[in-house]
């Protein structure tokens, strides 16, 4: 929160002095005008506490996912959930692969879990491979697992996943998947977990309308769960009214916006072709990636000398896993593609 | 948060058919329009995440109460920052007078502390007094206190709460004083333990925008303490982005209506006296009150009656100490007023 010392993340326009932000990987269409037009008319609401039980949202979301009302929790962005449910499992030990989000640590560490680090290797492109099968086993009472991760962009393979699934059943291993950025994703990609959780009900599926509905400041995002001992534990450690009335209003508008991740995901197939063969072309390393950003190598000053031109990437060397040079962009529209394109060739040949 | 079973507050216009809502202790001028202009203007900037140290908003907040912003933390609510002061002092034990605010001991169970319950007593009007001295001492490692209380709307008294300071101290006990409901507050009575902080930094005093600016659709909350390991602490269980760019915009427009309170303050000034001279005269025990609310006993049906005439108040009866027939209501507009108590009268002569 606030205090927090060492802000770890992308997106802060706040200390720097920034007129292009690739740091963030939120839609780069924005905000739809709908969701916009729900916040501004939520400021006559705002006297009275928001609906404690989202009910509303909560039967929308229910819908969308083919799950109950019962089975879905709403959180002040997806980032609140991740620290209710840690502290909510209360284990001992837990296997996180890095490089990944960084608060998935911290919400461990803050709920007294030690996590136990599972490499993702350069080498193997910082994929999730069978070697992780072999990581899970009886001790593992927690895996934390990003699909798309954060801040690769790769999915996990469904075969994989399945059988992820599978030996978390066999070991009685708690499985939280983070799919946040998987409305974004390439759609030969994207996978959710949502129909495994009428068999497995030790899944913890996040979701957020962040990155989807350009909603960051926001706030709003969900889980999905079948397991009712563990959403009340989690409900135990948060306050009633976790969800702003602007909130509740704006997700409802995002929902009715059926095309905004589609229009996002056709943007995005051409221009990551774009920024590949550009960065490609410049000599810069690109790791693959099926999410609307992508993680690049190899130019150590990177990050410093496009803050020099205002232009915001994301740092990754505070990543664990990750070095000085490793830093992510996110794939924005094509005159901002091209502007940074222009700004790192200038930085490598200028 | 949204699963909770039996959501036990005021407020909840949701689950009923209400016309008039008595029972959320909100300013009954409503949101102030600056600060919905302010909420409008916003939705242009949602699609970025929120500054993340609410900078502009701590330096304001800083400036008010004579402290460093280091010793100002935002939260999503007031609520938030209960249960992340509990998480972060850990206490095995905590003193924790009632009637009060139910979350206090919800926060307290989800910590793992156990609350020793301090029964403020009827036949003393519910009043906090010297008695209180005698429960601090050296296994209290957390004091809990709410001045003015909710739900009898009594402050500590000025002299009492110096002693209160001065055995926690002696006795090094953690002092959470929530000062929510002081900027509503007969001024006679008004007193902040802000000024104490210098001297004494195991205090963590709590202060919200929700009642003052009739903002609890916002959720905007603040900490006050001088204990950087304990603030430290406490940001550690919290999400980064915890306060939205909404409320940070909200919050600062709100800082501007410098005579919000006080025109409030001027309408409880006369409506108090004649919300309490018509209960009397309708022979409704009206419990004394420094707040912008009232407790009123003796009518045990009147809760249902009022709901069946759309009228919501705060049936206090699962509130500890309280039973079937205490009654919060929220003092209001006079017409509003004038209409709960014609409401009363049809219900208890009609």
């Amino acid at each position: 929160m606030n205090l927090k010392n060492g802000y770890v993340h992308g997106g802060d326009v706040y200390k720097n002095r920034v007129t292009l932000d690739f740091s963030a990987n939120v839609n780069p269409l924005g905000t739809p005008e709908p969701v916009k037009a729900a916040i501004r008319a939520s400021a006559g609401d705002v006297c009275r506490y928001p609906d404690p039980y989202c009910t509303a949202l909560r039967e929308r979301l229910s819908a969308l996912h083919g799950v109950s009302p019962d089975g879905i929790v709403c959180g002040n962005g997806a980032a609140e959930l991740i620290y209710a449910f840690t502290a909510a499992v209360g284990a001992k030990r837990a296997l996180l692969p890095v490089p990944s989000f960084a608060d998935y640590e911290s919400a461990l560490r803050a709920a007294g879990t030690e996590p136990v680090f599972y490499p993702l290797l350069r080498e193997e492109g910082f994929r999730v491979n069978t070697r992780i099968l072999d990581a899970i086993d009886e001790r593992t009472e927690l895996l934390l697992l990003c699909s798309p991760n954060n801040p690769t962009g790769l999915c996990v393979d469904r075969d994989l996943l399945q059988k992820i699934l599978e030996r978390c059943r066999a070991t009685r291993t708690w499985l939280m998947l983070d799919e946040c950025f998987w409305d974004l994703c390439d759609a030969e990609k994207a996978f959710s977990l949502a129909g495994a959780l009428e068999t497995d009900d030790r899944v913890f599926l996040l979701h957020a309308f962040t990155k989807t509905y350009g909603m960051a400041g926001v706030r709003l995002g969900y889980a999905i769960s079948k397991h009712a001992a563990l959403l009340s534990a989690l409900s135990e450690r948060v306050q009633p009214w976790n969800v702003s009335t602007v909130a509740q209003a704006a997700g409802l508008a995002a929902l009715d916006c059926t095309d905004w991740a589609e229009k996002a995901r056709a943007l995005f197939r051409t221009e990551k072709v774009f920024l590949r063969e550009s960065l490609s072309a410049l000599g810069v390393a690109v790791h693959g990636s099926d999410a609307n950003f992508l993680l690049l190598s190899g130019v150590p000053t990177l990050y410093e000398e496009l803050l020099k031109k205002e232009i915001l990437v994301r740092d990754c060397q505070n990543y664990r896993g990750l070095i000085k040079g490793d830093v992510r962009i996110a794939v924005r529209t094509h005159a901002e593609n091209v502007r940074l394109i222009e700004a790192i060739t200038e930085v490598l040949h200028g």
